[in-house]
Parts: structure tokens; sequence; C-alpha cells
């Protein structure tokens, strides 16, 4: 896996340091995580293959981290027909967002989209929430690109279940800020073993496809009608790889429902130390406030 | 008058080229012209103040003229505290737009702004229009940082007169695109002729604010009692300079209605000359369709 900070910027982009936008290579695929205003432009000049991105993750509707999206999609629909939709998570709100900015500016994409909803929860309202009624709702007919997506809503211990496929398990959960925000928890399951070709050539197997069944736990039968069983020659399962990447917030302690022992910890720290009142108010974090975090966390590897 | 180029490309902004943004800069006030995805990072590297723009105008509302908008206004707002308010001028639906994305984004700005439409005409509607409905209307309640913008209509030779003050007069002619767009003349007014300084010693009037009111128009008296009026030290007013900026378009023949004698025409140009055709099907020009279209306005300086 190969983790890309394309903006780490808080507020704005600027010449100098592209707003949120965090990319996670794996194989075939490239997922986003957070997608400010620019973040195409700094995914042109990284190594990320555009038509490659087939999830985005959005933490929450703040303008740093979500402006970029409508760009993006039209962007990777000029040079790339997809076959599989583009798949985009966030919060209530999202489906509304990317609908209402593509229908305006009538971008038609050369590929599927589909938004699933993150379904909030009260205690995520920040106390000013009402003051200003927003309708998150939408309500109007599917954009001609668009597939209708979930609502994914949090199980009994507040943990929303995102995607889980042979390799993958991507959970959420709900962190303290002025808005709705979402910290992501990105698991690999276990790996398979390490063949041992050294093994493998003793008992006679030579290098070709033969080697690669072993390593799919497969058994095979050399020339010479020896029958040599993964088993023997392949390592235990080795433990996947978890990350954590967290949007804005003032209190992640909810990662410690999904996220002990994570391999890297990416946490936001917007302020410093002696700005910690302020950071509370703001629903930022700062160096300090991460760091409690990460030690909750036991995790191996911690960026700020 | 200084016209900075923020971005000339098409499509979408890359790291070589931002997308369509231009911006007037006038004495007190810079004027935009389109902003597209990543238009205050190239304001940023300019010279351009973003706390002086107080009137941003929009052609249409394809992604790569509007996406940089709602970023735009949030980041004016982290650095300066306006008095007046930012006038936005565009096709109908830009107010929704706008208002979409500064709500569900809940970006609160630090001053006021307004969004004023440009009421399009049954003409300026492309053959597809109909296939894909979409609505326009904004009818919730104002952003809380929005005030009530007007509706304009066009006059009864389709032009449509969006400002004027004692200084300039800005008007728009519709241009044939994919989707409803409009090209701007901004012209100043005449300028007060220049103050003969030769003259003025001469008749005894000497360097201090006497000349500055005499360059108002003012009739002023000497020390030694003489009356200088300002006919007489100076010359003619000059006539101001006439601007045209034009969004995409395929054919900007209704331009001939204002823009005749321009000072200059900014004119694009998306498709080199042997892709007339494609160009006529997507609604843009070729360098070839421009000059034609430049010779009819007899202009003095043309760019594309």
């Amino acid at each position: 896996m190969e983790l890309t900070f394309l903006g780490t910027g808080s507020a704005y982009p600027s010449p100098t340091r592209g707003a949120s936008c965090i990319s996670l290579k794996h194989e075939d695929w490239v997922w986003l995580f957070d997608c400010g205003e620019g973040s195409q432009i700094q995914i042109m000049r990284s190594s990320v293959k555009p038509g490659k991105i087939s999830k985005i993750f959005i933490s929450h509707l703040h303008g740093d981290h979500v402006f970029g999206l409508p760009g993006l999609l039209c962007t990777i629909s000029q040079s790339n027909q997809r076959s599989e939709p583009v798949e985009v998570y966030g919060p209530e709100g999202i489906r509304k967002y990317l609908r209402v900015n593509l229908e305006l500016s009538r971008s038609e994409l050369g590929f599927k989209y589909v938004v699933h909803e993150l379904q909030v929860l009260q205690c995520q309202f920040h106390a000013d929430w009402d003051k200003w009624p927003v309708d998150h709702n939408c309500d109007s007919a599917l954009h001609p690109n668009e597939l209708q997506g979930k609502c994914i809503q949090p199980e009994e211990n507040s943990v929303w279940s995102l995607f889980e496929d042979n390799k993958m398990i991507v959970k959420a959960v709900w962190l303290k800020h002025r808005v709705p925000s979402f910290g992501f928890c990105i698991e690999e399951k276990p790996l398979p073993g390490k063949l041992d070709l050294e093994k493998c050539l003793t008992a006679g197997v030579k290098p070709g496809p033969l080697l690669g069944k072993l390593k799919m736990g497969e058994s095979v039968t050399t020339q010479d009608g020896i029958m040599v069983h993964a088993k023997d020659v392949v390592g235990a399962p080795r433990p996947g790889r978890k990350i954590l990447i967290l949007g804005d917030s003032c209190d992640s302690s909810e990662t410690l429902k999904v996220g002990r022992q994570a391999d890297l910890l990416i946490h936001e720290a917007t302020l410093e130390n002696d700005k910690k009142d302020m950071a509370l108010e703001k629903g930022h974090s700062t160096p300090g406030m991460t760091f409690s975090n990460a030690l909750c966390l036991q995790r191996s590897y911690f960026a700020f």
C-alpha cells in the first residue's frame, strides 16, 4: 500500500500546500480521502493515476475537504471511460452536494457514480446547528450518470461498516467537530504466507505456474509425480495492515472502537499546543491532543 | 486598467495552466470574469489582492468556469472583513449553485454577497437541453450572508444592462454555446481631460491643491487674485476604454450590438482551424472564427 499526502493545508489551498486530500494506492485501485479544491492538480503532480480512483471517502462537508470533488470527477471523465462506478462515501448531504454541482454545471460523465451517505447521529450536531436550517436531503431525480446509493446506518456500537471484500474492510467512526465529521479505519485482511522458494525447489517444483498455485494454497504434482502441499512450502498467513485516516476533530476517542494497534494513524493537528482552548472551540486538535489519542491506540506509526 | 489572465485552460485546470479566470484591476477594485477551480491559487500567485474583489461575472455554468467560486469566497472571508457586498452576476442557476455550495459546506462568510441572475432567452438553449431536466430555481431561504439579488431581463435589443456608475458601464450579450453563455462588454465612461501643467504655471497656479481643483473642473483664484478656469488649462475629455470578455462560444456575432471599436477583444479559441466542425458541434471557436468576429468589431487589440 502506498499513501500520498496530496494536500495537508487547512481552510484553503495555496500555491505551496494543497487542501485536504490523501490517496491510498493498493495494487489495482486508488482510494481518495477528502478532496479539497485543487486536489486534481495535486494528483496530476503525483504518480497517482486519476483513472484508477475507484472510491472517495469524504470526512465532512467543509469546503476545504470537498470543493475539489465535482471537478475531479469531470476531469476523470475527460480521459477515462471507466467500466466500474466510482463510489463516494460521506456524511448526509454529500449526495445533494454532488448532484446539484454536476447538474447545474451540466456535467455528463463518461462513467457511473454512486454516493453512499453515512447517517449522522444526533450527538454529532454542534450546539449551533439549528440556528441555520439547511436541507441535506436530495429528493430530485438521479443525475444521468448516478446510481442509487445506500444510506449507511451505524451499528449498535456506533461504528459504520462501509465496505468489505476479500482483501479489505473499511469502517468509520464519528469525530467531534463543528459539523458532522468521520474518521476512517482501513484494514487489510490477513495476507497469504510467503512462498519458501528454496523448499519448493528442494521438493522438485520448478519455477513456473506451479509456484503460483502453491501460493494460492493449492497442492500440486511435480513432473516426477510427487505431490507437494501448500502448507509445507508456504509460511503462515501474515496479519494485514491497519490505517486510520481522520477528518477534522477535537475529540477522536471513538477511534478506540476500531483502531487499536493500527499500523498508522493519520491525525490532523491544526493549532499549536498553547492554543488548545481555541482548538476545542473550533473543533480541531493540537499535536498534544493527537499524541494522547495515539498513545491510547498503541499505534505503530503516527503522522499529523 | 490592468488585466491578468489567471487561467486560460479549457475543460480543467492543470499544474501549468489554470481554469478560466481573468481579473480586471481598476484603481480601488478588482473584478473577476469566470472562476474555475484553483482560481484562488492563481490569484495568490499574482499581484491581485483577493480582498479587493468586488464583482464576479460568470459567463456560464460549466465547471471549468465556476467550480472555484465557493472556495474563493470562503478564502476571501478568512482574511477580510469587507464592508461592501461582493456582487456575482451570471446565468439563471448561479444563485442556487452558490447557495447550495455555501450551505452544505456550512460556510459562513465575513461579508455579504448578492447574486444577480441574467434571465436566459429561449434561443440560448441547445437542442438537447430538455433531455435532462435540471431545476435552476432557488426557492430556499437566503444564505445567512446573502442579500436578495436581481433578475436582470434583457432589453428589447437582447442586451443585458448589468451595472452602471459614474465611471463604468457593464453590459452582456448572449453567445452560442452548448449551455447558456454570456459575453461581457466593459466600458469606461469618458475620462477627464489632462491638466496642462505648463499652462497652469504660466497662469500663476502654483503646484498644490489648486491643481487638483482645476483637474476636477473647478475654477480657482491664484494668490495674485487671478481667476483661472478649468476649461483653459484642462484638455478635452478623453474617450473611455472598451473591453470585451467573452465566455465559450461558437458564434459571438451578438457582440456587434455592444462591442464595435472595442479597444480589446478577449475571445476563446479552443480548437484548431482544421477542427472547425468539431468546434461548432461542441460550441467552441477556432482562431479563424475569432478573427472573423474581431474584424467585424474593428477592435484595436485582440487576445484569444
